[in-house]
């Protein structure tokens, strides 16, 4: 993709005027330094192998996972580069920067290449259930080679029995009577699960302690190194992790999704992490930036499906204007239906990232101690986690569109990104699974006080009267479903979801608008129209979601499964 | 697929009830007899074939693609059942029956494996195109053989710098003084351009013979088949036809997408089809029902998903219900957001089948000497191609979210349907260019006229008040698109398009709901209940279209090209 360039001056309005960056301590030149040197780096040395990564991807072999060439010493000049150190804790010898600073280098990374970056992102979440359920022994021999991403980190849930339904995980822990455990049992859909890029992977494994109650509140967490540590903290031997296949997916092939077998020789040995039962406590720790960053693989597939898309629509040529006919053929930018559809992508890219990145800068004032903050970061997760990936998926299809019957074949690029995008409205919680958060718990959050105060504070930004026509809608319906049984709440979540999702998008539209309208610049020029488009296309149709997001339960089963499927 | 099934009742209710087949003098004893007979032979022998399609697929090599095993087999039985035959002309060896029905026929042969069926899709284009234009020579030659399938027809259009610009074409044909033109130019995305299924292809060349003007009035139509035909009317000799490459697509696998190269050598003899210049004529003879066909693709994998997505939702278990947390996990068909995902799957597959079958009807009755229904054709045809094939893509998407992440990986079959859909708004004019036509041309048929008895027609038959809002809302923006300049009406294409598919669709449900409502059989049950879910729940989201529909194209052109890619 070598006509990737890092959206570095929108990463900085966004950081500036939405996240209200300043405000966490870090100076505007550092901020420009850290992302353009991001975007130098990713354009530079992980963009390119994008395309290897698709065609000819990792390969397995019976010794675990090999990346395609140029994937390790890519790794290895994100290590050596610092890029890894910038959002963990300074304590561990990370950077300690904003996450939102963070999530905006990952976005960089993940733009240039989506499957590589998805490597970085696992091992963000180790990161976080380390730093934050870790012993002090764990926290010191682990966290320092994550931080830089020496060594990399996974995530252990799955298990083809247990998707969506973890309290269903059947791996199992036995105390060793040394106070580590013996780990067994087989994990699926494991990204980054075997890979040759670093000297060793950090396996965080759910699994259940002997006697452990059913469901969910019977997992622990396990941290299980692919290469036992010895004394000096050096990988040493192999701790019986094997790597029975990895999946043939329809996308995002950088990354290899592997299945895990866990002590088949009896001898996986893992160490508990926090208390025991206090598994699915750690996992949401692990999950819930983990759906952020998911979210931000949303905001990377349409940005660089964007990019893609406006330099193809520049380039190639195709017939006159039907509005001047004499005037001879033109470049398709030109027409106004490609033209819509490059806005509307330009739009719905930047609704992402505004979402996304405000709800990471939650994240670092809720771990300065701010408790609205937290709550508005629970609020905001399932609608970012959510809403920019289905916004990554229709903007990376109106990508292939742009492309016309280019789009379709694989050479061209457009189709990796359609591809790539379709697996983030599933995994870290199906898109479903976050709209029945969002309307079983974070509606509810104090006493519904979290989602008005955020009703409040879009009302207080906001004159254009659709806008408020949707923040209303939102209001009304939520109340409903709060006195709405459980059905009919998640029969409505979906549109509910999104219908939300865009009138949090529109506020923070709204606001960039009131920003760049009286501005000059290109740069501000253009995020006066898109934003003013965003308002005056997109907005609407979400009230459009309104009857959807206000039905009821019933008409669902009027039917029975068999008669649907007759 | 082993799970796929005919959805012969379904067929037969749209059949009956929308396109009113009894009065196009078929018996419904034949109807039944037809489609469930295409039934088991799709099921039996070309369903089988789907995944190897997709996974193997043709191979190319100098000397010509070779089909997966198996699919010569499967399409000569496919001739000698006679399936090819039943919307072919009596006069040439057909069955004569009706173009809707055929459709039906063909919508069950897709269902069961989508790349493949577009085999025959290409055959009844150049049976199209012969019937109409060709000479009696021409048709005694060619037609029989087209009629049964034993030849194969494609359609050459496309260059590489005429894509959507038809106009741009520079391939040529130069007189040989015995009335026949040597050939000479390179066509790309020629479907089923070569392979080993059938014993001669005939191939439709758009191309410009000398001092021909330019653009799309200089283009003339020729015959060209892969081998000559000797005295007796056999495949003889090779035609210099050469086969450059099959394309790397995203998905419809099965279908070889053929770069081909004619007259290389000076020995690419054509004949004319219909008269000088009269190309672009007999390619619309041809385009404009392979543009209901190409919706028809959009009827075939919204359907094969719903089947598919069905079936998985129905065995997998996952989770108790939330609002029973005591009664045990349960198939997740039954979880409120997957049931409504599989609503909405199966209202939008029945929506594009209702939509695409109106327009096969008024073919037939168009073909019977009917005016009004060659203008309501010619007005629905933009919307069956367009909005069925974004519905094929909705549905697939929907489909690969209900597997969750078994819906990501290319053996669960899900992925597939998700991959083929996507070149469906592309071919046989974008969707953007149906979108041109509707407000280019066809809006103003007869003065407006036909627009206007299609909303006379809807507004009769529909009480629902959303429904109406919306005729009414579509009725408002066509009357401003019609006074408005060429690029405002373009900029409000698209929405303008599938706000009123939207309500055309929902003229049908209503329709359907009807009929159905009073029922009592399952199959009628399910149908009441699939209908009033699309009214209650599709037909308000396109109300949220009106905005878009109406705005003009000022927006689009605040910006120029280069700073909206700043």
């Amino acid at each position: 993709m070598s006509e990737f360039k890092a959206a570095v001056a929108e990463q900085q309005f966004v950081l500036e005027h939405i996240v209200n960056l300043a405000e966490l301590g870090v100076d505007d030149d550092i901020i420009e330094a850290v992302l353009s040197g991001a975007g130098e780096f990713a354009a530079g040395e992980w963009a390119p192998l994008a395309r290897i990564g698709d065609t000819e991807g990792p390969r397995w072999s019976p010794e675990g996972v090999t990346m395609p060439k140029g994937y390790r010493e890519a790794y290895q000049a994100y290590v050596a580069g610092g890029w890894g150190t910038i959002g963990s804790p300074e304590a561990h010898g990370g950077q300690g920067m904003p996450f939102a600073l963070s999530a905006a280098v990952l976005e960089t990374l993940g733009t240039a290449n989506m499957g590589f970056a998805l490597a970085p992102t696992l091992t963000v979440g180790a990161i976080e259930a380390l730093a934050h359920h870790g012993s002090p022994e764990q926290q010191a021999l682990y966290l320092p080679k994550l931080a830089t991403g020496e060594w990399t980190g996974t995530m252990n849930l799955t298990e083809p029995q247990a998707g969506s339904d973890v309290g269903a995980l059947r791996s199992t822990a036995t105390p060793r009577g040394d106070g580590t455990f013996s780990i067994k049992g087989t994990k699926i859909f494991i990204s980054f699960g075997d890979h040759d890029m670093a000297d060793n992977i950090v396996h965080l494994v759910l699994a259940r302690t002997p006697d452990a109650p059913a469901g969910t509140k019977g997992l622990s967490l396990f941290l299980v190194p692919k290469y036992r540590l010895d004394a000096d903290g050096n990988p040493g031997a192999p701790n019986d992790v094997r790597v029975v296949s990895i999946e043939h997916k329809m996308g995002l092939h950088a990354s290899p999704t592997c299945v895990l077998a866990f002590g088949e020789e009896g001898g996986c040995i893992g160490e508990l992490i926090g208390p025991e039962f206090g598994g699915i406590r750690a996992m949401f720790t692990m999950m819930n930036n983990a759906r952020l960053n998911v979210g931000l693989q949303g905001v990377q597939v349409a940005e660089a499906a964007t990019q893609r898309a406006l330099a193809f629509a520049r380039e190639r040529i195709q017939s006159p204007r039907a509005s001047a006919p004499g005037a001879g053929s033109v470049a398709i930018v030109e027409h106004p239906d490609v033209r819509r559809m490059l806005l509307r992508m330009r739009a719905q890219t930047q609704a992402a990232r505004a979402l996304v990145y405000l709800a990471c800068g939650q994240v670092d004032r809720a771990n300065a101690g701010d408790a609205e903050a937290k709550l508005r970061l629970d609020l905001l997760t399932p609608l970012a986690k959510s809403h920019a990936t289905d916004l990554g998926n229709e903007v990376a299809s109106i990508g292939v569109q742009v492309h016309g019957g280019m789009g379709y074949i694989e050479e061209t690029g457009a189709a990796q990104h359609f591809r790539d995008a379709r697996i983030t409205p599933i995994y870290e919680g199906t898109n479903g699974i976050q709209a029945a958060d969002l309307v079983g718990r974070k509606l509810g959050l104090d006493n519904g006080g979290a989602f008005q105060r955020l009703i409040a504070d879009m009302r207080a930004d906001v004159s254009d009267p659709l806008l408020r026509d949707l923040i209303t809608g939102c209001e009304d319906i939520a109340r409903n479903l709060l006195a709405a049984d459980m059905d009919d709440r998640l029969a409505a979540s979906t549109p509910f979801q999104t219908m939300l999702s865009v009138a949090v998008c529109g506020w923070l539209m709204a606001r960039e608008h009131a920003v760049a309208e009286s501005g000059t610049t290109p740069f501000l020029r253009a995020k006066a129209s898109v934003t003013r488009f965003y308002l005056e296309q997109i907005v609407p149709e979400a009230l459009g979601l309104a009857a959807a997001a206000s039905a009821p339960a019933a008409r669902l089963y009027e039917l029975d499964a068999e008669t649907l499927a007759a």
